[in-house]
């Protein structure tokens, strides 16, 4: 049983838990509380996610008014002005979070007389470019009297510092007004890794282009920055091309499920403004199916039946990679995606051929006699060809592990290789001296763990592993490295496939495991001060984290019973701890 | 690749798909068709679901009109009036299913002259009692021309002849209207098993009553007929009593979270408008932590911290089953939901009680020695007791399997036990003699599959099982049974614990698998003519009807990738066929 101190304690927080008691009830309540909360909990860490790099608090709460301005030639540059009347919106929710005991984060109730009435916001730089390289860092500073002020290099500095301020800021439910608790705040901030994606396939299934928005809010609001769109694959082709436009006529799932040029151009609008670069996939010369049903030429084992062996997954189909019209259309779809996405990186696929496609396909076979060369000759050209089309584009090029590791192509060393097959590809793609991205689907598919119909549909029951968000927040890429290997590490994507996805089930699928993954790549795996960050602080700020996401609209799904919302100190403890 | 008659003869069908390309496109169309998908596929079974007990189709299509009348007595009893209402909206949803082939599961489209404007409704009985022996089966025909007859010995049965008729209406999107294919139509229905249900827990976290309402609606489309309610767990007590109003006043989440009688009253009776008993469940005397925030005396171990040990998952606690006032509570509380939940069936619950809880509380050891008696003699006396008192209310007494599997107790013959650790159970239940209602987790847990924090927070990575639809169709309850045994299964229940469910995700994490359990229930495992219902053709029916709960505004999950929902002869192969 608890001391009665400790029960004594816990009846200053326990208050908002339960004394607002509907009335009919309320004349016979007693006195006794829910046990076990403290009043102060001792969190070491503030509810902010990811945790910023650097910060500092203080003692006071400061009132924030309703009718907060935001001053300073920052405020007004235009992807700024955009983002404060979003946030604007969110820091101001009309409703609280019923399941947060609203004040344990917080290490000290002093109200402070002040109202914070003004951010002053405050830009180095007017140049909006977006791109690997661009700076996020911010300083942001919450007086307890006076103007906040916020500080960046560039405009994306400045978002992530709206929506930090944006998590300072709580509702007081016995007060009803929103307070930030724990001012002074310090805070200087910045990215471990500069590529932080998501990974979305709408050739599975289609996603509307608003779908799609609310996607990038929820990764802007994670300080995400990369959305890679696999658009393309086996089964769909929903990108209209000016110059093909039999592609989508014929390989999409109907006429509705199609993503036009002015789609793209909206989608890559709208991510920039939240600070999140587009980079789109190509998925060639594997998973092309589709392709071939408005252009067959172009095409290998066109919907082979039946598919077993053709294809990891029906439909059975790959580009042909002899046949000249081939080239023709991908690079002219290149050249359209190059304009449509001005992002730096494109990616080039690769992944998942099967040779038997290819093997049984009569023009190939003769093209390969004719020219006297192999399949494995004829794959790699086409290949590194296409890559090099790319690169002409002043692109840089992304392409799947096998190119590498199983194909053992002739890549250049600016071919960034995406790891997806397992976490132990990290270590042969850098000892080998690549740039990578990590995708490792033994922590970061977040589709997996539902059966196994991703290559058959009649699966074995019980499939593969679904990653749980403490195995997402506990894989360090850096495992077994050495620091020159490490330094190749660009960053991650966490996966969302679409075999077993679509807009119904998304949301449930990414968040809150998402938001675990990407406080890895802002927040990195320690402090600055050296200290580790681990999953028991975590799941501290996770919690409210994810009441935080559904309040918004997303539809995050529970990390555990309420109980453990509530009284996460009475939750979480150490496993199997001495008695 | 397929043959030219094959293509040929799959361009019928495929008008519908490609043919309303967007109008800039259209004029550079060419012929080329998505290939595979057949004109009129011969589908076994018609878009049912689940599947009627006896069918017969025609080989015309008969258009409804969207006037469509309701006649006869049946039709103006209260129960199905509403109802018709209802379905009035769901026969004619506004949208087509764009990626189901509409016309696919149709034999033939011989178009009748004539429109469907009248539905007779002929109900024997005007008694609406619901209960486990309430007669559901429906007569449906479905003429080429003239009225439709629906006859019904109940209005219950009516309802499921409401839904049949609701599901053989297809719209039409090339002509904007709404038919029925394969007129005429004669269906004589009837369930395979009585009690077909679907846990839900409302402690861990909680459901608004309109969230309650929505999964009832879904329940009563898949013939669902019974809710199981799990209101109370340690983790919350969101009930409010009359006589004991500080048990939610104290154990509810907050003053909000929670379940008045007036609540309670409305959804029995929202529920009995669709055909869905409510049963209650009073969790006791283990998984009941919640009820001692209220009336501490009544519990042992409460939030015993640390809790490894003392209970299954957080927070400890379990009633003191020596005090004199816990049976006055659990009484009192019992005496109040025998009038709330009108149903014959009353679940008192058993699970999961760890002794060390009552082998730490001195009350509970000063008592045994006092009473010179033992902790199973006292448990045992405390549940009998308590199951007599539910019995004195004239309710059949449910109870989970550790009572008789493993605590032995000495359960009279009339109470049903619920199995749920194993499908091993279904065995050693049946094969005492008593009723059984399954619901083996290995087969039919839905909640199952995201780590294993069931038990504690910090998961084993795997974590259990992901119960995939395949696997939770293809579960035969009759597995090792004899016909005596087998005649014991009373039906069974899908569940849906709390621990990783709430409002954000439930429905993705119970549609369509819950319908897959429910065709098992509805329809059982073969025909009345004999035939084995399988997987492979049920998947025929559940991706149109996955598709169809999605327009009817459930977040059911995707099956596989839509190509196979567009072209699932193309993807739903046998496995690893011989080339």
């Amino acid at each position: 049983m608890l001391s009665l101190s400790l029960c004594v304690a816990a009846a200053v927080a326990l208050t908002t838990v339960t004394a607002q008691a509907p009335s009919a009830l309320a004349s016979s309540l007693p006195t006794q509380k829910i046990q076990g909360i403290p009043a102060v909990n001792p969190v070491k860490q503030p509810w902010i996610w990811p945790l910023p790099q650097n910060w500092e608090r203080g003692s006071n709460t400061v009132k924030v008014s309703k009718n907060i301005r935001f001053e300073g030639k920052g405020a007004r540059q235009p992807i700024v002005s955009k983002a404060i009347k979003r946030y604007e919106d969110l820091m101001f929710k009309k409703e609280d979070y019923p399941m947060i005991p609203y004040n344990w984060s917080t290490t000290d109730t002093k109200p402070s007389r002040s109202t914070l009435n003004t951010v002053v916001i405050d830009i180095k730089t007017n140049d909006d470019h977006l791109d690997m390289d661009t700076d996020e860092s911010y300083t942001l500073t919450v007086p307890v009297s006076g103007k906040a002020v916020l500080q960046a290099e560039t405009v994306y500095g400045a978002l992530h510092g709206l929506e930090t301020l944006s998590q300072l800021v709580q509702y007081y439910p016995e007060r009803k007004s929103y307070y930030v608790p724990n001012a002074p705040w310090k805070i200087s901030d910045f990215p471990k890794y500069k590529h932080r994606g998501i990974l979305l396939d709408t050739s599975r299934h289609y996603y509307t282009v608003q779908e799609i928005e609310k996607l990038l809010d929820t990764l802007s609001w994670n300080k995400l920055n990369v959305f890679h769109w696999h658009m393309l694959d086996s089964t769909s082709f929903p990108y209209v091309s000016k110059k093909y436009p039999e592609l989508a006529a014929h390989g999409a799932y109907t006429p509705r499920h199609v993503y036009t040029a002015k789609d793209i151009k909206h989608i890559v609008q709208f991510a920039k403004e939240r600070g999140v670069r587009v980079i789109p996939e190509m998925e060639a010369p594997g998973h092309s199916t589709a392709w071939g049903y408005g252009i067959p030429e172009i095409a290998s084992c066109l919907n082979t039946q039946p598919y077993f062996g053709y294809t990891v997954q029906p439909p059975a189909g790959q580009l042909n990679i002899a046949h000249p019209k081939t080239k023709e259309v991908v690079y002219g779809l290149i050249d359209e995606w190059a304009e449509l996405f001005p992002d730096s990186f494109f990616h080039a696929a690769g992944d998942e051929v099967v040779m038997k496609c290819w093997e049984n396909d009569t023009y190939i076979t003769n093209h390969l006699q004719n020219t006297n060369q192999t399949l494995m000759q004829l794959f790699e050209k086409f290949v590194l060809d296409m890559e090099d089309h790319v690169r002409q584009k002043n692109k840089t090029v992304m392409v799947w592990q096998e190119m590498l590791l199983e194909y053992h192509f002739n890549l250049p060393k600016d071919t960034v290789i995406q790891v997806w097959i397992g976490s132990e590809g990290v270590k042969e793609v850098t000892s080998k001296g690549y740039k990578t991205i990590v995708s490792a689907q033994n922590f970061w598919y977040l589709d997996l763990g539902f059966g196994r119909p991703r290559s058959n549909p009649y699966p074995e029951v019980q499939g593969a592993g679904f990653n749980h968000w403490n195995r997402v927040y506990s894989y360090d890429m850096r495992a077994n490295l050495t620091k020159a290997e490490a330094d190749l590490i660009l960053g991650a994507e966490a996966t969302m496939w679409g075999e077993l996805a679509d807009p119904n089930n998304v949301e449930d699928r990414l968040w809150p495991r998402a938001a675990a993954f990407a406080e890895r790549l802002w927040s990195g795996y320690e402090t600055p001060k050296g200290e580790e960050l681990i999953s028991a602080d975590a799941i501290l700020r996770l919690l409210p984290w994810r009441e935080r996401l559904v309040l918004r609209g997303v539809r995050a799904g529970p990390l555990n019973q309420g109980f453990c919302t509530r009284n996460p100190l009475d939750c979480f403890q150490p496993p199997n701890p001495a008695k």
